[in-house]
């Protein structure tokens, strides 16, 4: 047999091998797309409750203000917007990172003398989801861990989790206004730990950390040298007189990816455009920096539309807009908690913030109700009142209402809330 | 030593040891971030050439129709997307894998009786990038390979290699007018080959696949059952009485995943709206529609205003739009391709569709120039044309060119090229 005969040979073998491996159809879904779960999609689907018909639906799950119609978007946002679209000029591609009026212009907005900014600090994204996904994405490797916390938002183990990144929870503690368990935290640390991520003001909490207990954090990620994505798509939405402290402005030293979007501010979460601030004083995130501008470059950022829309969406909204909205927030809280906290087996932890509050379940005390995503499968078969469990949250026997409805819808959701507790308690 | 004492000491060395490893700040950019490139962004931030300060810019280089002003959008996607804003309901959040009026009016527009669509076979994504992000992400592991184009596109590599993709290179084939070379494109199959990618008509080449040569090609992913990645953006963008197939409408067999949007047809690349179509008649792909919409958990989806207006958009703006812009480049590729076809050391390659065309350089005919990075540099800094070097697409010593440009800028960009060819010929 010649060298020529053995190659062709082998060959022909290879060649066979191949056409035996594929001869029949398998196209199995990747495992990077098995484990990429959105656990509300999962708890709610599992649920398979429907709910009742004899009763109006009001849903207290979703977190999109723009469901009852109650809340609409400021004129200025349609203004800037028609704008764009008559100049014949903002419907081209844009840097992948986001366009530089947009970004000069945020920056003029959010820069504080405590926290500067510039446009190169900031890197556009399509919604808050893509900025965390390019935050997370640039900080953490498939064999690190990330710290999230419990309850918590479930896009951030969505995220984790489809890129193969250890979730590690740390505990925030109902009966201190949902603080950080900070003891509990620093055992969660090692060598592995890419970073933290905060959630303030809080989904599904509506918490607001204290200027000291956000200094206490601080401190921690000191000592270990953690990064901290801040999620602060929420900020400044909080209640009276207590006032909200961007992480950011509180350090010179601990480097902060500060993620946030026009979604809750301006009312508008479907435009998806969200960002990411770059907060480091020190040169620690250099690489960082350079490692969001390279992860744009796979969806190519947001709507071109409204990038160019943001200077005059930030400028000429007055911010009585934002206060209004917040205003009616903290209405609906103090309307629902007034009612809700008078029931018996619930226990209600008054929110500061955002538009969520989480109710705690005393499960022992209700007949025949194993657990939060059964009391929310009843509570919705009863009385057509859709709220979701806490296990969305990581966070059993507690379910989550958002203070979106209308004043009135919310009330008798709460009646009705009133009505099945008294039902079922034993 | 207690057994208590000795939890503790261990313990407190555990400690000892995480403080240890993080006691300096230490940020180093993820893997994955660091293999995500841009070879366009590379090649053109590498080329560091300057226009000649004394000549207009003319770019050649950019496919945004957008950009000179010549070709602008249809006032029905204005219309369709005032009204969205006008009616206040259009900006909360929409399924992450889209919203339903806008997938049922895709399937209606786009089903036909060879290649049947439901909404249940449509996925939204924020631009044609996402949706190739969805696809590919759905398909490959990573540890597998992707068959891509070469010349091709470089988001295709971008993506495949941000995952862990082996990229593996077909050839097309410039004197065939860029057919597959198919001989060659079947010994890069192995058992580890997740699907083919096919760009038709083509970026960079504006090729466009006859129906015998998508029947050979759907014959050999038959033969080694490989799934189809079909870009299809530039679909029925093809010139004079050429005829474009939907590669989907040829086969009953091969499942396909069909990537396009609205970007080309609708002259709106920065609104970022892009589609995956699941052809899929016999069940093969039922893991890939899960994986689909697992991944569009990510990012959320496109913007809702966008998605809203869709059903306005494609059934209200006429067909006679997209064939003025499709006549526009037919007749800028023959404007061009008459002055550059005459140029010595140059072999121009008319093309058939889309809004490229690919020229061949003899490099060996040009003195002092090694490399179409250098031709291409070279022509900027002298005559400010700016074109894009075939590296950019794995194609060295020829360089792209867009259709784009109004023709007598156009003409003018090919003149200065011929005075540059002239200049340097040796």
């Amino acid at each position: 047999m010649s060298v020529n005969d053995r190659t062709e040979d082998a060959l022909n073998n290879k060649v066979k091998n191949v056409m035996t491996s594929r001869s029949k159809w398998h196209v199995p879904a990747s495992i990077v797309s098995k484990r990429t779960v959105n656990p509300i999609r999962e708890t709610v689907f599992n649920m398979r409750a429907k709910p009742n018909p004899d009763k109006e639906l009001i849903s207290l799950a979703l977190g999109d203000p723009t469901i009852f119609g109650n809340f609409k978007i400021h004129e200025s946002c349609i203004d800037a917007v028609i704008k764009q679209l008559q100049s014949y000029k903002a419907n081209g591609y844009l840097p992948a990172f986001g366009c530089e009026e947009a970004r000069k212009a945020l920056a003029k907005k959010f820069s504080t003398e405590d926290a500067p900014l510039t446009i190169r600090d900031i890197v556009l994204g399509s919604g808050a989801s893509d900025a965390l996904n390019l935050a997370i994405g640039a900080l953490c490797n498939e064999d690190q861990n990330i710290l999230l916390p419990r309850p918590g938002f479930s896009i951030y183990q969505t995220i984790s989790q489809s890129k193969g990144i250890e979730c590690r929870y740390y505990n925030l503690l109902p009966d201190r206004n949902w603080e950080i368990d900070l003891d509990q935290l620093v055992t969660l640390i090692d060598d592995k730990t890419a970073c933290i991520l905060i959630n303030n003001p809080s989904n599904p909490c509506g918490s607001n950390f204290s200027r000291q207990h956000l200094e206490s954090i601080i401190q921690v990620c000191e000592t270990y040298k953690l990064v901290i994505i801040a999620d602060e798509i929420y900020e400044d939405m909080v209640f009276g007189s207590t006032k909200f402290y961007p992480i950011a402005s509180l350090t010179k030293s601990v480097p902060i990816l500060k993620v946030s979007g026009l979604a809750k501010r301006f009312l508008v979460p479907g435009w998806r455009v969200g960002w990411v601030f770059i907060y480091d004083q020190n040169g620690i995130l250099d690489e960082i920096r350079d490692a969001l501008l390279s992860l744009s470059n796979i969806i190519l950022g947001a709507n071109s539309l409204i990038q160019h829309s943001i200077p005059n969406i930030i400028f000429n909204t007055p911010d009585e807009f934002y206060q209004d909205t917040i205003n009616q927030f903290e209405r609906s809280a103090s309307v629902s908690a007034s009612v809700l906290s008078e029931i018996r087996g619930l226990h209600v932890i008054v929110p500061q913030g955002a538009m969520y509050m989480m109710i705690g379940i005393n499960i022992e005390e209700f007949k025949g109700i194993k657990d939060d995503v059964e009391f929310a499968a009843k509570l919705l078969e009863e009385e057509s009142v859709m709220c979701l469990p806490g296990q969305c949250f990581h966070y059993p026997n507690y379910i989550r209402i958002t203070l979106i409805p209308p004043t009135e819808k919310l009330k008798e959701a709460c009646d009705r809330i009133r009505e099945f507790c008294i039902r079922h308690h034993i």
